[in-house]
Order: C-alpha cells, then sequence, then structure tokens
C-alpha cells in the first residue's frame, strides 16, 4: 500500500466520530439519511460488540477528522473447511481528499484486516466505473452482483 | 412463491443436522473440505449465537433430509438511515432435487426474511450462466463482484 500522507492515520471508528467526518464522508457513496447521535451509538456499539465480524474503519487527517471510511465484515460459512469470507463494503473518501491514494489505502488495509482474520477471499460490488480502481488493489470481476431493492 | 413439495419444509440449520445433507448439498456449490462434527457443532452455535446477522436455512424433503441451503447474512450499516442489507449466500439445490423450484423457493423465502429484518435490499452474486434464474426470482445486475483470493 502507498504511505498515509503525514500525520493522517488508519483507525476504527468510535462511538465519538458522531461530528467527526464520518457520516458526512459517507454522503459521497450514497444517501445517510438524519442519524441520531443516539442511533450513532447504538450502531456502533452493535460493531463493536460483534467486533469479530464487523470491522468499521476510518482514515483520520492531521487534524483527526475522518476523510475516508470502510467497512469489512467477516462471514463464517461451512464451505471451504469452514472458511469465512470477507465483504469489503462502504469505501468512501471525502471529496477534497481526493487524489491521495486514500481509497487504495482503504482497500489494501482492509483486505489485509480479512487475511488477518482467516478468510479465503474477499468480495465487493462496484459499478463498472469504478471497476480498474479495485483491478489496480488486486480485485478481479469473476461474477455478478444481483440486487432487489424491498 | 411455488408451494413446496408435499411433505417438505424450510426451516432453520440445526445442529442436528451434521449427517442430515446440509454438508453434501453444499458440495454441489464448491468445496466444503472435511468437517468433524465439533466444527459442525460449533459454527451452527456462532450462527445461532448471532441469530439477528446469520440466518442458515434448508429445505428438508418428506423424509426429513436436507436437499437445499441457503445462507442470509443481515448487515447493519450506516447509510440509509442505519439501515441494514441482507446478503444471499451458498444457495445449493442437491442434483436429484432439480425441477422442483426448491432453489426459487429459497431465494423467495430468504428475501421475505430480509424484508422482515427491515433491509431496503438484498445482494448476491452469481456466473453469468445462473443470471437469467436470479432475474426470475425479481433480482436485477446492477454492479459487478469484485474478488480477491487470499
Ligand atoms: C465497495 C463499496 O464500497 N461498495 C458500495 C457498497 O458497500 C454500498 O453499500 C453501496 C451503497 O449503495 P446503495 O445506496 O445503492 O445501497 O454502494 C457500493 O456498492
Ligand atoms: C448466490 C450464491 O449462492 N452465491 C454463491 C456464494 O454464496 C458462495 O459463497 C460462492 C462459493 O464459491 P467459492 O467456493 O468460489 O468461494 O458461490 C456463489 O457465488
Amino acid at each position: 500500500a502507498p504511505p498515509l500522507p503525514e500525520g493522517y492515520a488508519f483507525r476504527a471508528v468510535q462511538k465519538s466520530d458522531y461530528t467527526n467526518g464520518y457520516i458526512e464522508t459517507l454522503k459521497v457513496l450514497t444517501t445517510t439519511g438524519d442519524i441520531s447521535e443516539a442511533q450513532f451509538h447504538n450502531l456502533v456499539q452493535h460493531w463493536e460488540t460483534h467486533s469479530h465480524i464487523y470491522k468499521a474503519r476510518a482514515i483520520t487527517d492531521a487534524s483527526g477528522k475522518i476523510v475516508a471510511t470502510g467497512m469489512l465484515v467477516v462471514e463464517k460459512k461451512l464451505i471451504h473447511s469452514c472458511g469465512s469470507v470477507g465483504h469489503i463494503e462502504d469505501i468512501a473518501v471525502a471529496k477534497d481528499q481526493q487524489g491521495k491514494q486514500l481509497g487504495r489505502i482503504l482497500i489494501v488495509s482492509l483486505t489485509a484486516l480479512a487475511r488477518d482474520a482467516g478468510c479465503y477471499k474477499v468480495i465487493l460490488d462496484c459499478s463498472e466505473h469504478n471497476k480498474p480502481f479495485y483491478e489496480k488493489c488486486g480485485y478481479k470481476h469473476e461474477s455478478c452482483a444481483m440486487v432487489v431493492r424491498l
């Protein structure tokens, strides 16, 4: 992975991140809706309680503010000798932070977390437009992501 | 969903299913490796402990034997007002049970479980070859599934 810019750090998302750029950064990816501080605390609590499954991570800038986000979900399966699969989700980089390779650093870091957790593979869904980025990160287009909206 | 054949049932996977066709059915999908009874118990225990996240399901035939499998993983996110996404995984139908629409019943049933759990969407990965089947189940090809094998 390329190095983080001076003063930047990769770390777990915390309850104290409610007004620290996490929600704002995710708005680059999709809609977040209104989220109260209590809802945010409950969600981070849920992720922390199940920290062997959910690994919510962020990159902070030199001031400590979150400027990029990513989630690894570790799924325990029966196939592949009770193997695990990592799901990379909710990758977002703040608009004014593009060009610093933060997206690439996130993917490499989350993939390393998946390896440490013993996953035999990691999967993620992306648009046709973002395919070249993930290919540069070592990912291959193997199958179709199908969706139904409820 | 089409009706299940007479005597067939859709139910949760149980610890007592070790020699009841679950592992055998999954061999249609991919490699399972050797799995001891203790490993199987631990895995089902893990799924049951986190039953709000893992919903391992099966279809049994009139004799009670498992002939089809499917998993729903419910992921709690921040986006979409702390929304949840369902992941359908490990769909397998025993070779001698094809033509009974068991695959379709699994997908419809797991999608309904996801709706009950409040998911705003359900996603799954499939080969180009299986796309028409999932389209008949109401799924759309929206994006690319990328993978890295570790
Ligand atoms: C690799 C990556 O970050 N993929 C994301 C996915 O994790 C996220 O949940 C989704 C939100 O889109 P939605 O608002 O249409 O559900 O967008 C992208 O597919
Ligand atoms: C909808 C569905 O059932 N998709 C399955 C996926 O859940 C399973 O984990 C994988 C195993 O393949 P692998 O052995 O190459 O990991 O095959 C398919 O993509």
